[in-house]
């Protein structure tokens, strides 16, 4: 890939993100002000994939970049890469904590260190900045004393990391993806994630009746969202991240099973899971209605069935 | 079929049953002592099928049919009828009603007609005998004076009907079922039964696990009867009737299901439903999250899901 | 209790289920020809109680019980037996195996014994009675060599156990039940059984929505079966046996919920459960949608609920 | 309520729907710099209540709210509103469109209304603001020459309402939630709402299983969203918005057999819900597994299983 879009300014966690996927070397990547920026940036042919955070984001807009990926025409996930949410105070060189008169970032990032500056900032003015990046931007030009940005920032603004990993709960993590233009899914590795979109009849029990066809599958759900349609009144896509590929046979068979019950299904893409989880550590057997996804399984099952069709009943 | 056996003596309801079903004209029409000889009579290959009652009978136990149909070798149903039970009081030519002094018949023929005996016959002596069918035997050879039978074992034991329609409770039903080694099943008619037998892990709801899997595929129930396993305490086979045939999408994409999830499945058969009653008269929208099972939209979702295996997403 | 009817005649299966239940011991025991006429002695108040097979009978029809249950007046289950099915060889006193030329028994009775009478007794004539018992009645008379019928009939009818446990497949078991008019049912023993009986709306996962109101409240089925409702085409009741009392929260919870749901609802009685078997041996974790039936849980629940409604969330 | 906090600065959208909340007049109004100092400010009595977005917000990232009412110690909502999401731009007296060179407004903001900036605005340099209100001040203060902002911000900073509506897809609307520390909640008013979070074995059908609780005693989902649990791999809170009020046994039982089956639940208010629509326009009959959650209905099936319990069953 030669064009990478992603949600800028340079020397976000987006970019960092986008960096640590495979295949990036090389590639000219292009920062966007914001995520629809990323995507229009994509469909248009401008940048050949898109890097935007999908999931717990400090600075994106999440819940836009989800409405954007359902907007015609259509786009895929084809990577996805998980990123520790960690902040570092950045300073000019030979700035001291005692120097410290301004800090700035952007308000989440100064919400999730809020612990840290009242313990070792009190004094500073704490200021509102578009992103943590501009931030560090406005700390290298001279304007604030203080950022408190991604690491990558300082690199990025020859600045210096005063004090690392500030957030006030560790362990916070966000999600980004690589989205294209529709093509042949990524091939299955055997950890891979599906993501899809669907609305369904505004009715009780509809989303039950969604996630029923994805359980008797044996299909595991790992994130669900409902975004209201615009112009229709309660009415809402829901978005979810399920386990497995689009080739394989429990969620090919699923995935026809919601064509068939919803209103409108998007595909979002089949790609590699990212992080080392296994979502399921212990070799518990599944439990009812949950079904089993093992491929072999459903091809014995097909052989079986194919038996009973021509008349055999062994 | 040349040679097709039932559920004896001559006479009986279920004679009336096969007779009532296509094909059978022409055929040897054996009678056996039991549905289990005639389940025997078609796994020795002695009769070319046979027919039982499955639901709801007078004479046969029903509990004995299901149990012999999941026996080994296997076996298949392949036609149905049903027959509405219908008493009459049989005498021999000249008998009156006010001749009738000892009337018999099989006690549950007994207790379906006890108002109309209360009412008609309050003096007689009621006699039981092993089917309907012998009581009206043994009036033709003069040991009582009228049977509570089948008004076809009048013409077979030339009796008269003295009085027809006499069950305290009309409008019960019997199913019956023409049972054969396995074989191609009959070709779909669009208003098809499957039958077939099931057991799941002794687990709470694993039966609804069971029925989650038909629902969702749109696979109307219309029997179902869990039978204890032999010599497994606690464990069962679940019997049941569903609309469709095996050569339908819905139908097989549900069987393989099952097959994937229960410990055993067996197939008991596609065949053309009796009757004339749609079991869902109105127009109604099916609920979620029952499924729908039309064939068209199953090779519609095949299509699309082809497309997105193939890259596009349209 | 003074008078108890039951499936006759004497010395039948369902007489010897009757005398091993607790409290029948001084009881006068009434034989009733064929089930339908023991609930008729229960409600008309001939028998204060009334015996009958309800589950995998050899000589009674369970339907015919299955249908009677739900007939009005209403009767409940207050008790119930289960009862190994056990076939023995009976002759009068000095007949040998060589002397038996005739054999008579139950039709079913000889299904379940003909391995036995092949292999022993390959050139007896088989002739069928209307039970068991009356086959045994028959050789106490002289009219028949042997008689294939419960031990039990041997004492009665001064007949001798010429070969014991003749039965092809051992270990079926029947089971029977105590039926009586309404009252406050039996105690709860913590190992109890609720049978009821529902009508739904004849529609596509009608059953799947009355099986879900039973699993998340944790109860687990242990026998279903359908019943065509006489004259009302293509609709069933349902009869079912659940695990728990309807004194406990989460029986209570449940049946509510069918009676809201269902169009017709039949409580048949919260009573002890026969047999040694636990369903679940194991200590599973209830698999989910599958909720917990715990009573402590249910109080702790309703404590927390109570808590909310006046303002607080701890 | 005398003092309330609300996601800051003056001249949001959420000061707009908070002043829209009833019992707001005459409340002093405090801005905090992100939505959790508001919630950090009713936590420690700072306000009494506080006003941020909860879905779909333009300037509140939605997530960091979500997960900031599931802190400790507890918080409920006590009220909500809808903002149609309107964007205008706004000017300092005497400005004309073709003055415009710079604009200015927060990247979201900027973000949704590309479209009209392109097309009336395409040679102004956009610049990128905190807020929508920060924009509007800087114009005020001179630094750019228009901001897109809410039109409540032009009243605020004496500006002028250049172009009204220029969102480019009209009909967006974000919810905003009052929440003040637990009490009782507010009285039932036939249209209400409850929030809650609920966390779950991490299981295949976990989620299935929660769902299912609220289906069968027919509570409607308005909203769903999976949140990852801090420091906890692969394991979520799920957010949920339902109809109804704690108060009502439907939900009264649904919330019990939540805290039953869940590792955690926490219940986050019972609010009257905002809007003209009702959700479910239709008379349809809820399908099945669907319950019904009707106050009346449960009221008699409460008589019914009293009645069971006493020995009747009428």
């Amino acid at each position: 890939m030669s064009r990478l879009a992603f949600l800028g300014p340079r020397a976000t966690f987006t970019e960092q993100a986008l960096r640590s996927m495979p295949g990036t070397a090389g590639a000219e990547l292009v920062p966007c002000a914001g995520s629809p920026a990323v995507l229009a940036a994509v469909r248009d042919g401008t940048a050949e994939a898109g890097c935007v955070p999908i999931e717990n984001s400090v600075e994106g807009a999440v819940p836009a970049v989800l409405d954007g990926l359902i907007a015609d025409p259509p786009l895929v996930i084809v990577r996805e890469a998980l990123l520790p949410v960690r902040f570092a105070v950045l300073v000019r060189a030979g700035t001291t904590t005692a120097d410290v008169r301004t800090v700035a970032s952007h308000p989440h990032a100064i919400a999730q260190t809020r612990g840290f500056i009242a313990a070792h900032l009190p004094d500073a003015t704490v200021v509102s900045s578009t992103s943590t990046a501009e931030a560090a931007a406005q700390v290298a030009r001279g304007e604030f004393d203080a950022a408190v940005s991604a690491p990558l920032a300082a690199e990025q603004h020859g600045l210096e990391v005063l004090v690392d990993d500030i957030a006030d709960n560790a362990g916070a993590v966000t999600r980004f993806a690589l989205v294209a233009r529709p093509g042949p899914p990524p091939e299955p590795t055997g950890r891979d994630r599906t993501s899809l979109a669907a609305t369904t009849q505004n009715r009780p029990g509809a989303l039950l009746g969604l996630l029923t066809e994805l359980a008797v599958r044996g299909i595991d759900l790992t994130r669900i969202e409902s975004r209201p349609i615009k112009d229709r009144h309660a009415e809402y896509w829901f978005h979810l991240d399920c386990t497995g590929h689009v080739a394989e046979p429990a969620m090919g068979e699923a995935l026809a099973a919601l064509y068939r019950r919803c209103d409108r299904v998007r595909f979002l893409g089949s790609y590699p899971r990212a992080g080392n989880g296994a979502s399921h550590p212990g070799p518990e057997v599944p439990p009812l209605p949950i079904g089993g996804s093992d491929a072999a399984q459903f091809a014995a099952s097909q052989e079986w069935l194919a038996g009973l069709r021509a008349g055999s009943t062994a």
